[in-house]
């Protein structure tokens, strides 16, 4: 942390910085400057709370050297985190994996049609929805336990591990009970105590970025369920939001590389909510593979014009299949 | 809803569209234009789920004239809600109410300290977290319950009521016993299901607006607890996140007039976490109270060079009584 | 400027900076850190450009503490600077103006008509554009001479001073001789030649601050105008684009009590173009003076529903002067 | 356009509605709907200006189903638009192009080991700023004619066409005497004049996406030249200005598919200014062409450390050559 002073800051103090800051446990350098002196504050072992410092007279401004993460970063923990369901890996060299499925489970011959076409093109995780976050409360909200079941039901026919999405801590037993993977959606990226308890158990999480989460903020709240003891954790971009309208969101693929460079989690992309437009997943699913991204989850419906919830960013069969065939030029030969 | 087709549709197309239309149950009139031809859904009461149309073939692109929310609307209700806090009213036509107090109760003597403070200069709600919700896990996260008792016990001892965040419905119950007023942050404006439980209690709720939730996103996030039964809901514009940086978040007052317009219920406004920079809160309180807020919140703090959160948008006591009397001249005479 | 190096960084590297920054001519000073160093870059008279010395190895980024102007900082000028418009006095502690006036010029009607009632009701400037900056080139694009003189005319018959938006280079001759001061939009504020050629005139220069300008880019574009040796600055808050599209822009309110912490340059709002309806327009006005705007630019049309440009904003003469009489108890007495 | 009435609308205020809309010239279509009435008009050739019935009393808001641009729409002109700059051709299904050189031309030795550097590594297309468009006044601005001069005869002897900014029509005459394409920059996007005088010419121009220019606005833009005459337009994403600071802007890749889908023109990616960080740009100029642009844009300089703008996000020339190879597995065999 680095401690600015006004130009007109006299020695006194710059004296009573100094002392907040030994008082607070910490070193304090005095580097003196053409116009202004700056207090470097060392000896600290992670992020350290301005605001005892920010308000003293005398004190421009204050700024952080450090970030408010340590066990999600590539400094802690130098080797890529793969991780492990059931058989599948996902990061590190671990060639980029497909997930696929419906936004919402909506029927039994829906999630299993699916759940075989997806496999036979060539995803390897079944994604859907049981319980959804809908902007307003008149919207469909999902097929609760039932939908749970069919999933998992579906998924194990055609030999695919499930992911979807848990709201709330009291629905955590039940949907672990079906779910190889948990999904933390966007709406609940900072809903710390969710976090907290998903960091307890022993069950990977799929974390998407909120809708406008920095990255600092993206990797802090991986933080709190790593934290926690739960190190199995995927991170998702999945678009964020701008002025920008034309598309649902704006898919920020540059995150990929630079997530990479901070951090040993792998990250995958959703080009499906990214972009809301079922027309530009398949070209922003190979950008996300070619920027490096550990896998690429896409909305598949049998049907989309009929689909309950994101019908128009969802894929049919055929398109599906078509895209898996266009990713091959983008995959690794053993992917 | 108006359903738009491409120049080049054919009559048959439209045809399919009239008919799927029609076997949702709604009546579909069709517009021909110059160049293209649009079809209008009427009969419907509330909002329609675009998808089972949106997709189907030779439809561009579809219109929603109506809202996701109803109950929440002036249309649907066109007195002004007031809410009732033991003798207190908040909205409609009532003298805007100050809300003041810490950003987190940090001990008893800063939270009866700050209590007694903030009653003398005029405010008359005392607001302090007890559960914070924190970018990252190793910033201080509040006292728990030992917050909530000295906070009640504060504002009792003052003669106001309190408010205070919820975070988890694990919590509803703890916190319903010490707060008159529950708040939902920002971070949880979308947390559906905490706002459905919410929305089962008899406790007016203090919602606060998403840091990047729209006026839509915002008032239908509110109609969730509305739907499930609680009316006593008051909004609150703190802020949206933009590119600007020099400030903590930029402040929507065009929202106050603009909701006023559209909905019953009360709204105020937080100049503290809006600007994050004790400075412009006054100003800042003041313009709420100009456009038309039925309130403000800020944060007050005995020594904000200590606090241990927000420190740096805090009023001292003495900036406090300054800003009190500042507002004088915007508050009607028997505010 | 600090440079933070990399954890790993080596001594040679720490060294090589070192060198580097004593080689422009700068002094280095070493501050050594728990997990890493910082080299603080002091002797520099202004900004320094940080290429130089970002891409060295070991470096890890650099942080600017000045600020990339000089001359529009309260720090090199600590006075406040008013403009003059005739006998107009606008900035310090003069009371807000309120200009006036439609979007464009249409008529020798429109504008005189619009003159006498804004005159009529409290009014000290005109406004009204010739030259109109449109999205696509198919809208109305001003009446351009014609305008200026119509414009010119209707001003000295009401005794009002007039400003007008200029474009081009080419037209600044052309302006300048019908407009007492030369409205800069903010489709141009980095437009740097136009505001390099208005720098050289002796004419008072209103600049909006662009739609997506942060604070720091808004005080550079009106340094561009004083280094060329123009002082007379008016800045104009105008809304900022961000995701929320329920108004035409955000208004950015704070940024007026915090321009005047940083800079002496007078600052008005133009609440029209802000927020896009004229129902927003009397209270966000008010909101602009509380916060201490030095003037408020609205925009008033005869009859708004046929304007040929932003007549959903424009106010008729009797909403105008409903409004005048509304911002009479925040105006001082003298105002 | 569609204008929707409100709820409380009376038929008079239809009829007035639909007179208005026929006096302008249009036909209206009025659609009753369950609790409100909206009135269809039809028989226009373009864009309507909605002023005229926006605030006619009754309405509650305008939806345009049309867009402010035409020539440029692929409705208008189904055939790609292939800009031919000498023997290079660039769009529709020719192989995309790498433009590459310093975002400054600085000197003689720079700029010649460039042009021989990139050309080498397989650029078509040599870059450089002569005038530079920087956020303060205390910047290096650019060589001015000494770096037209310059970049001129470098690409020359490398046998390499040359693009370089046009700031103002001042200098029109002056860089069309050195440039193959002239360059608009962002900052310049809705500079209308500009546009309409490179319309006049018969040189090809590289239109940059203002830094928070819609897609709808930054076609409009090109509109202009269009309009003018000249259908020689390059289109070039180069990030947008978001709340995400991580990156100098974020990369908004989608728009290149969905711009192929609504215009003729071709589309570059610029992925150094998107980025601003030079190990994000290989990955990003692979997802470029992977979209589908017709080209990508990269700064490359000799030393980026010593580089007097923009060395943070500038390649070497072993980067460079590196980057070029790691682009062949996503070209076409030809490319």
């Amino acid at each position: 942390m680095l401690i600015v002073m006004d130009k007109q800051a006299r020695q006194e103090q710059v004296d009573e910085v100094v002392a907040v800051v030994e008082s607070l446990g910490y070193q304090a350098k005095v580097i003196p400057g053409a116009d202004r002196v700056a207090i470097g504050v060392v000896g600290n072992q992670g992020y350290i709370d301005d605001t005892a410092v920010s308000r003293l007279t005398g004190v421009s401004h204050v700024i952080h050297v450090t970030k408010p993460y340590k066990l999600v970063s590539r400094g802690f923990h130098p080797e890529d985190t793969v991780v492990s369901v059931g058989e599948l890996r996902i990061g590190g060299d671990q060639p980029p994996v497909i997930i696929a499925g419906p936004c919402s489970v909506e029927s039994e011959e829906q999630i299993f049609a699916t759940a075989q076409a997806v496999k036979k093109a060539g995803a390897v995780m079944l994604r859907g929805g049981a319980f959804k976050p809908r902007t307003g409360p008149h919207n469909f909200q999902g097929l609760g336990e039932t939908g749970l079941r069919l999933l998992s039901e579906a998924g194990r026919e055609a030999g695919l591990p499930v992911v979807t999405e848990v709201m709330r801590i009291g629905q955590l037993e039940l949907v672990s009970r079906y779910a190889d993977v948990l999904q933390i959606g966007a709406r609940n990226m900072q809903n710390f105590d969710l976090l907290k308890e998903v960091g307890l158990l022993d069950k990977p999480v799929l974390l998407k970025r909120g809708m406008c989460a920095s990255i600092d903020e993206f990797l802090a709240a991986a933080e709190y369920i790593l934290v926690a003891g739960n190190q199995q954790v995927i991170l998702c971009e999945r678009g964020i939001r701008t002025f920008e309208t034309a598309t649902r969101n704006t898919m920020d693929l540059a995150v990929v590389p630079l997530i990479k460079e901070q951090s040993h989690l792998p990250i995958i992309v959703d080009p499906s909510h990214a972009t809301g437009k079922s027309s530009l997943v398949p070209p922003m699913a190979a950008a996300g593979i070619v920027v490096g991204a550990h896998g690429v989850m896409v909305e598949v419906h049998p049907r989309p014009e009929t689909a309950l919830s994101d019908g128009l960013q969802s894929l049919d069969f055929a398109a599906f299949a078509a895209m898996m065939r266009s990713l091959e030029g983008y995959l690794p030969a053993s992917g």
